[in-house]
């Protein structure tokens, strides 16, 4: 059984986006994993089709209805579906390489793309939504970290990527930054390439580009150490 | 004069992608901002148009080739151009909230979607690329990377969400995750909007708002406090 993603959204248009060009799109062509939309506005019951309220006690913004997202939810992983439910959000646990390798493992995955002012708490306990961050910033809505969450994703699904998704992978499981790259030409406006790289001694270019990985790690993340 | 996002890439169609739909294509639309793309594959010179080769020292994947990327970047960011130069790459500095609204104040931004097995070390330093991160985890490319930046930099532009955004802005500002929404109904599936938001006490949602976003924020991203 292939990865099989349902993202539930107000706007399905942006699906599958990037996801269907590149690598992740040929993977999607080849069957290696699936994605389908839902419109949470065609479960909304009234005739104005609204799907948000104004917020209890008060405040901007508008908030997402729990009837019509609960209902959605329903439909679209139904009892005995052992995808795990998403929502993308950021009041959520920051997602992490790690996370992205578990759910790369699993059945799929259910992802709700919240409107940035919220979803109704009731829905979130209710449905059992696991809130999910891709960072410390504000986006219009979900779906650009959905997007982002699939593409993680769907490059470490068996034959997507091959073994170019390999390497990158170690280099962050040691929890350091990468080392700096170089390739062709020796000489680019008067830069050489690092004479340890040209070396051909195998043990000491490992020993420089773990020093250099140390070293960009401690200037730029010492939170990692 | 309008922010002026300019994208090097090797999938210039992946973009506007989810940006030319919702608030931020009605904004690219009436021209609160603007998006081209560069394909870097255009700066290519020998007959088989190549941007990478093996990385110098061995070790897996493919290498941005610089004087590729150089002459891309020279052509697209002429001298005279102040915008800042943006590199998405999970080495970068995570991006924060306060970044994207410096970015959203300036005039603009150059994005260079780096490969993710990297761009050469010496371009990144001739060129003055800032590394951005968008948190901790792989993607297939800068692409998806840089769709979330610009989402997080349009929605701030003036006339893109008007006031809808400025609550929730603030609300990021305390440096804590927000407390949690409800809305109508009353009652959902037995359980009902907690009591003090329907008091009508202005004084006494505003503190139980504020200990559920420090509760919230202890729990899921001590890191913040």
């Amino acid at each position: 059984m292939s990865f099989r993603a349902t993202v539930l959204t107000l706007y399905p248009e942006m699906f599958p986006g990037a996801l269907g060009l590149s690598l992740s799109g040929r993977g999607l062509a080849d069957g290696r994993w699936s994605l389908d939309t839902v419109q949470i506005r065609d479960f909304a019951t009234d005739r104005h089709r609204s799907v948000d309220d104004t917020p209890a006690g008060g405040g901007a913004g508008m908030v997402l209805k729990p009837e019509v997202l609960a209902r959605a939810i329903d439909h679209a992983s139904p009892p005995g579906d052992e995808r795990p439910r998403l929502l993308m959000s950021p009041r959520g646990r920051p997602l992490t390489q790690n996370r992205v390798r578990e759910l790369a493992a699993g059945p799929g995955a259910l992802i709700v793309c919240g409107r940035f002012e919220g979803v109704d708490q009731r829905v979130i306990e209710a449905r059992n939504l696991e809130e999910v961050s891709i960072g410390d910033y504000i986006l219009s809505g979900g779906e650009p970290a959905a997007l982002v969450l699939l593409d993680a994703i769907v490059r470490l699904l068996p034959g997507v990527m091959g073994n170019a998704a390999s390497g990158e992978e170690e280099s962050f499981e040691n929890g350091l930054l990468e080392h700096p790259h170089y390739t062709r030409p020796q000489d680019f406006e008067g830069v050489p390439i690092p004479d340890v790289l040209i070396s051909g001694n195998h043990g000491k270019i490992a020993k420089w580009r773990r020093e250099q990985a140390k070293l960009l790690t401690r200037e730029r993340r010492p939170d990692l150490l």
